[in-house]
Formats: C-alpha cells, sequence, structure tokens
C-alpha cells in the first residue's frame, strides 16, 4: 500500500513506457499520479489493493493504450503573417528568387514578425500549440529566428515561454537568432555573428527563457566556421547546443555537432557516414524532420539504416514553420517518417516520446513512464499504437494529461 | 424579392462556386437555401431587401469562406479486418509475399470481409464516412471489391448504400467485383468474368443500388480484354464506366476507358500520351489519387501537366482503403496532390468538387454553387481556401449543409 492515497489511478489500460526499443509494453496495466508526478506503474494485477483504496480518482480506460505525453523537440511556431500566398505561387511554377521579388519567403516572415506584437504573436503560435496538444504533445520546443535582431530575438523567446501560459504544453525555448543572414548585414556577416555571440546570446542568458542554442548551418546560412563560434558561446554559457545541420548540402553538420558536444543535429539529409560515426561517438541526437523533406520535394533522405546501425539515438519533430514544414499534424508526421524515411512504427514512437527528451536534456524528466517521472500522459483510442502511424484520419487522442493534471480536449 | 421566404440564408461570406479554373469567387457574398437545393446567391449589396425578410434563419458567418460540399469519388472506405499489422512488418522490411503468406494482404481484408456481418462492415465503414465528412465530404462514392464472390459483392454494395443512414453524406456505391481475381478462380479467370458480366452484374442491377461499374485493370489483376468485357456490360446495362487503370504499369488503361465511353480512369501514374488524347477526345476524367502514389512509394507521377494542357479534367479522390491509401484526412489529400503531383490548389479545390461531380455522373445536381443545384456547402475557418491544401491542421471545417440540413460537427 502506499503511504498516501496516489491522486489518479488509471485501470484497464495497456502502456507504452518507452523504456526499450520495442517501447516497453505493459499489457493489463495502471499507473498513477501523485501531484505532477508518476507514483507508481505496473501490471494492474500487481495493484497492492483494490482501486478505490488506493487513489482519490480511478479512469478505467476501456482497454486504450496510454504512452508519456508526446515531445514536440523542433518547432518554429511563432512567427508573423501568413505564408499561403507563397504556396500558390510556387505551384504556380513560380521561382523562390521571384516569390521574394513578389514580396515572399523567409524575409517576409521576418518583417511581419518584426512589425507584430508579442500579443499579435502570440494568439496564432498558441492556437498551433494547441493543435499539437490534440496530437498528444504535452512539451513543445518553440525556436526564435525570424527576428534577426536583438529585440525581435528576445521578444520571440518572451512568446515562446509565454505560450506555456495559453495551453497544456510545457515549452522549451532555443535561441535560434543564427537563422540566415539579415540583409543589414549583407557584406559584413561578420558583423552579425559578433551581434549573436556578443550581444544576444548574453541578453538571452540574462532573460533566462532560452534553454539551447541553434544555428542554421547551410550554404545558404552560416559557413561551419561561424555556426561553430555561435555554437561554441552557447554552450559555454550553458545552453543545449542543437544545429541544423546537412540538410541542403553536405557541410560536415554531424561532425560539427559532435566536436562542439551539440545535443542534437537536425534535417541530415546530406549526413556524410563520417558525420555519423562523429555523433555515434559523441552521443549526438539526431532529429529527423520529414515533414521539410517532403514539402521541399528533397531528392535526398537522411541516412537511417546507417544511424540505426551505429546506434544513434533518432527522434523526430514536425519542424512545424510556416516555409518548409506547415504542419502540426503529428499523425502526418509519424506517417511520413514510416514512409518516405523507412522508420518503424516503434522507432517513430520513440522518436516523439523517449528520443525527443533526450534532444532536450529532459530525459531525466520525461518521454518514459517511469515512477518520478513528469505525470505528462495521453490516451489514445486505438487498439494497436502502430495505427498512429498508419491511419491519417482525426486525432485519436481520447485524453490527455499534463504536468498531473487532465486537460480539456 | 423572392415568392416565399427562404429557409436559410448565409451572410457575411466570401463564396467559391467552383463555375472557373479560378473557383468561380464571390467576395462578400451570400447564398439561401430552400428545402435541399440552393436558391440564391450572388453578391450581399444585390440581396433583394434585409436578409431578414428574406429567409426564416439568417447565419452570419464572419467572413468565412464557403465551397460546394467535397465530393470524394473513389473510397474503398467498406472492408473488414485491420491492416495496421502489415504496415508493421512492411516496415520491418518484409515482402509483400511474405506478408501475405503471414496472413496479410488485400486476400486477408478479404476474408474478413467475408467472414464479417453486415453490421460488423457498417460500423467501421461509417466512422470512416464521418472522418470525411468532418473534412466537408457531403457525396462518397464507395466501391465493393473485398468480397469477390456473388453474395459478398452485392452485401458491399448494401452495406455501401446504408451508409447514408449513418451518416450527413450522401453514398455513390460502385461495383468493383473486378478488384482481383479471386484465388478460388486461379487458372480460370475467364469463369471470373463470366460470373461478374452474367451473375453479379445484372443481380446488382436488380438489387439498385451501384450507380457505376469499375474494374482494375492491371497485370496483376484483370487484363485489358477483360476489363473491355465487363465494363462493356455495365455500361450497357446503365452503369457510369469507371476505370483503375495505369497506375503500376501502362495497360493502355486511358485509351480503353475512352474507347467504351467511361466516365473516369483513375491513377494514371503510368498513363501514356495517347491516352492522355483518348481521354480528352472522349472526355473521359481522370481521378488522380495522390494517397496510394505516396504510400506505395510509386516512383511516377501522372501526366499532370500534359493532362491540364489537353483539358482533361481533373479529379482528386482520397482511395481511402486500408492497404494503399490508409487516408481520410482530406486535406492531407489537397497537399499531396499539390506537393507530390503538382497541382495548383485551385485544381485540387476543383477537383474535390466539380470535377468529382461529374465523375459521379452529378455535375447537373451538385459540385458547384448555382441555383437548383443541391444544398450541399462546406463553410471553412480561413482567410484564404488555398489554405485548406497548406497548412496541415486539424480540419478548419467550421459548419457544414448537407441536402440543406445543418449537420451537427
Amino acid at each position: 500500500m502506499p503511504d498516501t492515497r496516489w491522486d489518479r489511478l488509471w485501470t484497464d489500460v495497456h502502456l507504452a513506457t518507452m523504456t526499450d526499443p520495442s517501447l516497453g509494453i505493459v499489457r493489463d496495466g495502471a499507473i498513477a499520479t501523485s501531484g505532477d508526478r508518476i507514483a507508481w506503474l505496473g501490471k494492474a494485477a500487481a495493484l497492492p489493493a483494490a482501486p478505490e483504496q488506493l487513489a482519490a480518482e480511478v479512469i478505467p480506460c476501456g482497454g486504450a493504450w496510454l504512452t508519456p505525453g508526446f515531445i514536440d523537440c523542433h518547432t518554429h511556431i511563432v512567427f508573423g503573417g501568413d505564408r499561403t500566398g507563397d504556396f500558390r505561387r510556387r505551384l504556380r511554377g513560380e521561382s523562390y528568387a521571384g516569390i521574394a521579388r513578389a514580396g515572399g519567403g523567409i524575409m517576409s516572415t521576418v518583417r511581419a514578425t518584426r512589425e507584430a506584437s508579442n500579443e499579435e504573436l502570440t494568439a496564432p503560435a498558441a492556437a498551433r500549440a494547441r493543435e499539437l496538444s490534440a496530437w498528444g504533445v504535452t512539451t513543445i520546443e518553440v525556436k526564435s529566428g525570424y527576428g534577426l535582431d536583438f529585440d525581435t530575438e528576445l521578444r520571440m523567446l518572451e512568446v515562446a515561454a509565454g505560450l506555456a501560459h495559453h495551453g497544456p504544453a510545457d515549452i522549451s525555448p532555443t535561441l535560434l537568432a543564427a537563422h540566415t543572414v539579415p540583409p543589414e548585414y549583407a557584406g559584413r556577416r561578420d558583423d552579425y555573428v559578433r551581434l549573436v555571440v556578443d550581444e544576444i546570446i548574453p541578453a538571452a542568458l540574462d532573460q533566462g527563457h532560452a534553454r539551447a542554442i541553434d544555428v542554421f548551418c547551410e550554404d545558404i546560412a552560416f559557413t561551419p566556421g561561424e555556426s561553430r563560434a555561435i555554437l561554441e558561446a552557447g554552450i559555454a554559457a550553458g545552453l543545449h547546443g542543437r544545429l541544423h545541420a546537412d540538410q541542403l548540402t553536405d557541410q560536415g553538420g554531424g561532425a560539427l555537432a559532435a566536436a562542439v558536444g551539440a545535443r542534437s543535429a537536425d534535417h541530415l539529409e546530406y549526413l556524410s557516414r563520417g558525420g555519423v560515426h562523429a555523433m555515434a561517438e559523441a552521443d549526438v541526437c539526431a532529429v529527423l524532420l520529414p515533414g521539410a523533406a517532403y514539402t521541399l520535394g528533397a531528392d535526398r533522405r537522411p541516412p537511417v539504416g546507417t544511424l540505426r546501425r551505429a546506434g544513434v539515438t533518432m527522434a523526430l519533430a514536425t519542424d512545424a514553420n510556416p516555409g518548409s514544414s506547415p504542419i502540426t499534424n503529428v499523425g502526418m508526421i509519424l506517417n511520413l517518417a514510416c514512409i518516405l524515411f523507412g522508420l518503424t512504427p516503434e522507432e517513430a514512437l520513440l522518436g516523439f516520446t523517449a528520443s525527443a527528451a533526450k534532444v532536450l536534456g529532459l530525459e531525466h524528466d520525461r518521454g518514459r513512464l517511469e515512477p518520478g517521472k513528469r505525470a505528462d500522459l495521453a490516451l489514445w483510442r486505438v487498439g494497436d499504437l502502430a495505427e498512429l502511424c498508419y491511419w491519417m484520419g482525426p486525432s485519436p487522442l481520447k485524453a490527455l494529461v499534463s504536468d498531473g493534471l487532465p486537460v480539456g480536449l
């Protein structure tokens, strides 16, 4: 018998604890929470007394499946403006350059983001966060990167952190001031790198919202040398390192992430074999983003087989953003990961739970069902969890618990 | 002033009437229904009196967009069993033959369908139909084809027709007894073709549910000669002709559909230039099914540019089925059509409305907003209809009217 009664006890439920590559299944299980923590879990038959004696509230689940709340470890859901017009123009055959000249492209998002008030940024971002939570997401990483100036980058982090008050999900903000070189710094890129390193990173630390530093290392963004300087400054200051790496060309991004001790390298369509092994050795996670590969019509896939054999942790995320992955439907991302990238449903589901927690440096706290872990639980109306990756219909989420509290759906 | 008051009048709404290639837009419009028909539509400023004087019920729409109810003109939503296990096995690298030996594949669906009662078939199919209607669908074509024997094919048509009583959508059943040659007829294919022509088609006509005859013309299914015999028999008996054509190989399916006077040829990844022109000349519609091309990892795309230049009507459908297109999310199909097949958002939206109506022989009755047409209306929570094709989140359907009646969402 527990010393005190649990707050809640879910019974008649199958658990996917995410504690092993087969999802750590406990059939005919039960799980209890006290406050914001998981208090107990196991076979229902192992409960030390009748459920009603054990918990203040008993919730029979009708044989549904329960997983940890999902963790979306790579998003750009805070942005101003709208890119629907770009989408239409692209499908009419206009070039990226033509779209940019017509006022579209990433710089249109930067302009709109700079012009928007915090309130104007918050409302649509909160709606996007709720769309994710309707698919079981209880933790969302949110990047800055559409400000590209001191004030707007810090405002984006503030807006991101504030989303926690507008929905059930916990928010993990990431500073991505090095998303692209802003046009004001054309011809003096070094000045922008210095602005990021000398001013924006220290100010973000003072502000206290950012948990990670991220850079887009690509021939259209930052060089490996510039990326290293920014990552090293952020990591030295105590932030987790992330890197948009080897998405469009092989920049040695995977090896760079390993060299600086980053938590993850993300995208990785052009990751080399050497990059895989450097990541494996340094225990850098691979964050796979099939929504972007699909939306951009990428002709390459990340080297999933090589990553798997090398034992690299593979996480999965929506990359939700207005240009290259306008997707908050987690089911579609799971499906794309299986269909386009060849992940198994088990790898895809681990990618949104245990593996994503590791990317965010939260593996001690969430991403698995274990006593002491944060009580973030998603209950699913499916007979087999692989259905989440397979049947593309409405979200089969039946109930959501975030930080110990049931969420209204 | 109308002679009698309209039943309902939607105001403060933008209309996409689907009457021209630019969607026949009427901004700042209004639309009225009487009984099950559209009674009036036009600019709000052209209303002959104050809204309250004109209609029993006035519905202000807050500047939302209104389209005809969507028409899903190619589905297989009636089936027994579950193929989630196949999906998992395929992603573990098992071959189709291996999966079939393990009891999976299309024959597992046929076995499960034969074994299921009408009630057991109806409940999950009705759920799938409602998933489509949550995306604005008010007309669903539903194929038989998992019975492959006299009794089960007729039962499937009965179950399909009965779905109209379980949800808001009107149902258009199609006889697809020639989906594949059943194993009982291995070595005597002609006998199965004769069974279809001499017994199943006449019985389906007596039964009265089927509106169309369909055949899977492919080297793994029916030859062009067999397909022609079955199509001709069905068309001669008054059914609309449909053809699963040129999906996996060039079988001359487009030309065959044209030669027999079919309404549509569907899939068309391997359609030849000659096939396109035969279809254009005979006014055969192309039904594009990007869900299947995507799920199967097809290496070819239908010749959309050639179809467009030849003036072939291009419809779009989910192909919802348990094996090759487990998708009832219409937004995902619209997005796949744009991203994978290069349709414009306008073509995609016409593909689910006016063009789909033509495929089903219902162009006189629905698919466009015009006075006298069936009052099937979908109201969307978007600022631009292209958002339906672009942002992959929850369904932005705000309200649905089927046959003049508002549907609870």
